[in-house]
């Protein structure tokens, strides 16, 4: 396997290249990556599938949207907004007098991205992390995740054979595998962030890695989720049968191997939901993606029914899908058990008697990637909905969590443990991650860059003496 | 003194108000806080002067920028594009379909503020942080910084009383004394972020706190910083002097009490800069700000010294300003010892004999706030400016970096040690480390924040469907 400190030193290397290219080289390198890897997608479905088990449609939509958030990312950086680019013109009369200052954004420097488990294309090899790193002129170096290893291999060579033909420097991008070596690269000195989607056990110890470091790098991880559900007395009297359907589907998807599944369903005492859903859950066991991920299943879901007052809705065959249910009263003795996210096909409902007894059990909540609210339309909110945002990333409203539209505005993040930043892995402004800022003073027009040139020939949106301007 | 858990729970129970309050809610807060440090300048300036000696003409422009920085920020805050307002519509039709999204910035929760020891004003009780995270919706909590206890003290009673008199939630302003206390402040579960002005050792001690508690927080620092300044021999040539003037002038600011001091000034081999120096350096023994900061500088301008190949150029007597001069050969065999910040009136020319031997020894500095690029008009500099940005925050052009402008598009900050972040502690997007974003999915219009819904009430700029809207 490749050595650890040549790709980091050769990522370093690359970055006077990655860094001065322009936006539009740059998205032209991340459209030939997503030319090739649509052109592979046969043999990336076929090499994922037999090493995930995640199934031709789900694995060939993943291709199609790794793709199209490595081309989303090249139009991200083409149009520029993402610099922040702002200009305020020397006051020369003010007192103090003030100077000509342009700032802008700059990317850091070579990126490691550690992939994940669940999505062998998006959240892996060429997905999100690695396109938005690139996207604005950080080389990156992708420790793969162990559950794929032949699917990253390849991907790894399409990528590298598609940015050197398309002009991009070698050492622009690489993979490296294996624990210790993820390690050491997190603590290579070439290295100035960290990208990771995984456990919160993993994360966090990534986490405090790169902040003990002589020289501390920012760590974006992506832990873990419970993805709460509310679902009022009223929606679930108007609708509860297909509240069941759509809570079936979303726990269930991909083997409820997805950091949005819900985890959590607040309920009514006798719901409708409760009522419908047994008939929904699956009662083959599918096969999850590695044996470590089995194993923790099958310990998350014992520890939950071990909790007195915790009954058994649906499912429960060892490796099925599992639907438990339990009252608020115990969810607030035993949060501990309760409310660690148990990875795969699990839910747990919990049943409240009243809305002040509902409100209260959100209280337990700690900081989750999303919170979804089903409610009857015009009903009243104010009670519930501000506790969703304040533990929350992004927050649903008659609908599920478990997609993740890849758009400008998407937020996939939260507080922690759900992420360790105050920025997303998922969406245009991802790339925020990556950038620093820089501003020039009293700089000669001649040796600005071109998005801070007085002309502004780069024909961006800016920002000039306080007044934002349009491209 | 009061109790930090008692302060800190005040803090998160004022959190609710001060997060729905308006943008121009706040803004009036701030404006008020101002009026009345205005109002009191000369009260301030004289306990100020008493503690530090900063002087009156520096701390009464000083009090001026603080209430300027107050206004800035509710200004930044009204204006609205800090709320990073993204909106996509549905796209029912899209493969596979998409929501409606719509993203903003919202405000983290109670912050911790350590006040520095050099800014009584700018960076203390009433300072850029505090400013910053009130203009948001946080609410904070500052740890005073012992070297000017009472205009600490002083300057909370008068933003307690504008906040209380501008209709503010009590609880969203506090101040807390001591070594001790600032440490339970920063592990306190209340707290969300910590923004920190100080020394590297004191910073590096905190963000490792912050790092390690059971939910992590962002540590917003700004350490320390080196702040080097390239003189070309072509500049040298046509404007030595000049450059010697400014070069004393700014390195003896304050007693040299700036995070931005040039601390480091490369030079020509015979330099007219060096040749004009000594006559401009003054030979009283400044008071520094603290016996610490004496003991601290009477230490590192020893540690310098006592490198064999370093030559005193000017001052020297205990307690006076110096100048140390060296060079490349001696810089790289030591540069622990001599690129290490000396806080106080020191600074250290390091005279080269030929650009590259300028380019290598650039490529020994550390991150640093500022770097400062004297050549002559027209004269290529590629050589040395991608260094220069590479490592800094601020690049400035003909002229000193002891003057930070605070406007829309200042940045003051840049790579570890310098600062542990990409963001700013000064100028409007300081704002930005107080924040996290938000999306809401497929939300009616009604429980939106006014900032999200269609017909854009607040008038305030948007991202809509990936184009870019002015106001």
């Amino acid at each position: 396997m490749t050595d650890v400190d040549t790709v980091a030193r050769a990522a370093a290397a690359a970055f006077e290249a990655t860094r001065t290219a322009t936006d539009a080289e740059r998205a032209a390198w991340l459209a030939a990556i997503a030319d090739r890897l649509d052109a592979a997608a046969d043999e990336l479905v076929d090499l994922a599938d037999a090493e995930t088990a995640l199934g031709e449609t789900r694995l060939r939509g993943e291709v199609a949207r790794t793709t199209g958030q490595l081309r989303l990312f090249g139009q991200v950086v083409v149009e520029g907004s993402y610099l922040e680019a702002t200009i305020d013109h020397a006051a020369p009369d003010a007192t103090p007098p003030r100077p000509d200052l342009r700032r802008m954004l700059r990317p850091l420097g070579p990126v490691a991205v550690f992939a994940a488990s669940n999505f062998p294309f998006a959240f892996s090899v060429a997905g999100g992390d690695t396109a938005s790193a690139l996207a604005v002129g950080c080389p990156v170096v992708v420790k793969t995740h162990p559950g794929h290893p032949r699917t990253s291999r390849r991907t790894a060579e399409l990528v590298t054979e598609a940015l050197a033909a398309a002009g991009a420097p070698a050492g622009a991008f690489a993979i490296v595998e294996g624990f210790e070596e993820g390690l050491e690269l997190v603590d290579h000195p070439a290295i100035t962030a960290v990208a990771f989607t995984g456990s919160l056990r993993g994360g966090r110890a990534l986490h405090d890695r790169a902040a003990a470091r002589p020289a501390p790098i920012p760590f974006f991880g992506e832990l873990g989720s419970i993805n709460p559900v509310v679902v009022t007395a009223e929606a679930d009297a108007t609708r509860g049968a297909d509240l069941a359907a759509g809570l079936a589907g979303s726990f269930q998807l991909g083997a409820g191997q997805f950091c949005t599944k819900p985890g959590v369903v607040f309920v009514p005492e006798g719901s409708a939901l409760e009522a419908a859903l047994p008939a929904l859950v699956g009662d083959g066991t599918p096969r999850l993606l590695t044996p470590a991920i089995t194993e923790g299943f099958g310990t998350g879901v014992e520890r939950v029914r071990e909790v007195p007052g915790v009954d058994l809705v649906a499912g429960g065959a060892p490796g099925a899908p599992v639907v438990a249910a339990t009252d608020a009263a115990t969810l607030a003795a035993h949060e501990h058990e309760l409310l660690a996210e148990v990875f795969g096909p699990f839910t747990l409902l919990v049943r409240y008697s009243s809305r002040s007894e509902l409100r209260a059990a959100l209280d337990r909540l700690e900081g989750t990637l999303t919170a979804t609210l089903h409610a009857a339309p015009g009903e009243p909110v104010d009670d519930v909905l501000p506790r969703l945002e304040a533990i929350s990333g992004r927050v649903l409203f008659a609908g599920w969590p478990t997609g993740v539209a890849v758009t400008w505005s998407q937020h996939h993040g939260g507080p922690w443990p759900a992420t360790t930043s105050q920025h997303t892995s998922v969406g245009a402004t991802a790339v925020r991650r990556f950038l620093r800022p820089i501003v020039f003073q009293d700089a000669p027009d001649e040796v600005l860059p071109a998005a801070l040139r007085e002309a502004n020939p780069r024909g961006i949106p800016r920002r000039v003496d306080g007044v934002a301007q349009p491209a």
